[in-house]
């Protein structure tokens, strides 16, 4: 069916269709065999420069634009040019699949004209399995982004504990600095961390998306969450680790045992054929058993998510997610557990999913989480 | 008139109504006077901690999501909880304007269910016109992005041209040396390039949005355009520079001079009441005075644009662009010219329109630009 988009490359799936970023929103016209695309002269040679895919073709907008305005239905030319569009490459009378964030102003007129429009969340469901290529660009994304859980411990090893803070360099440890030392590294590495990270102490940890700021605690846990992406490829990862720098309560060593031991359970389980939802009970049920909550408290979310072109992508593993598991699918496995009173644990690795099971991308240990 | 959203701040229309990051897509009700955000665990705490703004409420997502699955309007969660949140308060019956990126999905459900949704492609028009704390955010970006171009002229002025080469510490000159460079010296300020940056050189340049590759050429322009955001405060700069090492054509010296001088006079022109359009108009009967095209070849672009929270934002100023100019804007000036067998130039400047007429933030000299 054919497929009309309109919008950037921040649109991962149009980024999927044309691998190449654009900044302002462009018409792309996908017939599956075919793929359409209309550029102004800001890029259009820069896209004829780079495009590999013979199957794409590029076309300067301009002289279309001009031709567009002249049918005069709307006074509005990006409507104008939609419809001229669809009646030159004769899909007027055709079921045309558009994104779920398809403009709706543009989706109202098409609709007006008796366009048949059906929007589709994932326009590109193919994503969600990764090409070789592609598991090999995460891998890469991955093991680049380990060397920051390495400076992160070495920081920790050389620091120094007096009273209730933590000495580096003569300075109070805090989140702000460990996060600008390892945002250096990841610069060097060609990552970005668009979204920022996370290295977050104390009670901060119990809200797993706190992004960590002032004084790294003492005793209590460091959630270090760091999600880059390669510069190169655009491929992310998305690694989590809890430390503790001194000595943690005897609460806190068994919460860290538990999500430890879902996290490796939920791992082992990931094989093809398996249901989201059934790796997300296997992580519930063993921190259910081990005394903890799931729900409003204890394990508050998803026990992890694909990660590729977007840090969070299909497929879900939530508790009513019926997705079943393929080859190619790269997935986080990131149980945690989180108490306002004691703050949180979260362990996060990056698995691909294997013809006969899983391949764990992250290498970085858990043993090693306290750091006296 | 209400306003129901449903995205990440991705969406900067999102992030300006809650002025906090959301990796994941919330809803948000904006009553004008009050607005309503609904987060789960992950961020639920963090938003209640971080928020400054008495008028935004924040509310746990996870039982609304349980009393509005039992309407059973839809099989789908989202659907039940936008009817949920529009039914408690009580917006059933009004008409709500939605962004025009509102999921279609959803639109078309609440549309079967008798909501009027009015799409709006700018959902809050007044960020085009910034509050002097948002004009001094992108002053200082624009004095961190200035230091990038004293970086590249000192580099450039170090350099040894050797026959049809540029070489800087022993080593040819890059386009990829340069950018790194200068992306290091950002990442020290605190700014970072999400969508790149451009540095290229000699034909590239007839490309505006070129990103540049490769060995830097002799003789031949350098355009470097860099628009890198505020970590901090989340507002871009967006500055073009064209240098040229060695010595330039004289065609080339003359195209310069009247990119410089169309960009001079835009400036100055900037003043409250002005329209889009007449700067535009004033920049390219420059250039055709000078015995320049304007359209399919020479000036190939818009005058200029907004400049945000996003690197391109409203107002526009093209050819065809109604909007009057008013206190606050911050928007670029940057005339160029682009022959595919001779190279570009563009000269970029960030410009605030004051009481009186503008201000330009920019400062990095024009005349220095044939660095021998």
């Amino acid at each position: 069916m054919a497929k009309l988009i309109y919008d950037n490359t921040k649109n991962r799936d149009v980024f999927y269709a044309v691998k190449m970023d654009i900044v302002d929103p462009f018409f792309l016209i996908d017939l599956g065999v075919k793929k359409y695309v209309f550029l102004d002269h800001r890029e259009f040679g820069l896209f004829q420069e780079r495009n590999k895919n013979q199957n794409i073709e590029v076309q300067l907008l301009n002289p279309l634009v001009q031709e567009a305005a002249k049918l005069s239905l709307s006074k509005d030319n990006l409507q104008n040019l939609a419809w001229y569009l669809l009646q030159k490459y004769e899909l007027l009378g055709e079921i045309i699949t558009v994104p779920n964030n398809f403009p709706l102003l543009l989706a109202d007129f098409l609709r007006s004209k008796g366009v048949k429009l059906v929007p589709q969340i994932h326009l590109y469901p193919e994503r969600a399995s990764k090409t070789p290529d592609e598991a090999e660009a995460i891998r890469s994304s991955v093991q680049k982004t380990e060397k920051a859980f390495a400076l992160i411990e070495k920081i920790l090893r050389e620091s120094v504990i007096k009273g209730n803070s933590i000495f580096y360099s003569g300075a109070i440890l805090t989140s702000e600095f460990l996060k600008k030392e390892v945002e250096r590294l990841l610069f060097e590495e060609d990552m970005i961390s668009e979204e920022g990270i996370i290295i977050s102490s104390g009670l901060q940890t119990a809200i797993p998306h706190h992004p960590g700021k002032g004084a790294i605690k003492p005793h209590e846990p460091i959630v270090c969450d760091i999600f880059p992406k390669s510069r190169a490829t655009r491929y992310f990862a998305d690694v989590t680790r809890t430390f503790v720098k001194g000595t943690p309560t005897e609460e806190l060593r068994k919460m860290y045992e538990a999500v430890r031991k879902a996290q490796k359970e939920g791992i082992e389980a990931v094989a093809p054929g398996k249901k989201a939802s059934d790796i997300h009970k296997i992580c519930a049920e063993i921190l259910l058993d081990a005394g903890y909550d799931v729900g409003d408290k204890g394990f508050i979310h998803n026990t992890g998510h694909g990660v590729g072109l977007e840090v969070h992508e299909e497929p879900r593993l939530g508790e009513r997610v019926e997705y079943e598991l393929v080859p190619g699918n790269v997935i986080t496995i990131e149980p945690g557990l989180y108490y306002p009173e004691i703050g949180g644990i979260r362990i996060e690795d990056d698995i691909l999913v294997t013809k006969d099971g899983f391949e764990n991308f992250t290498t970085f240990p858990k043993d090693k989480w306290i750091i006296p």
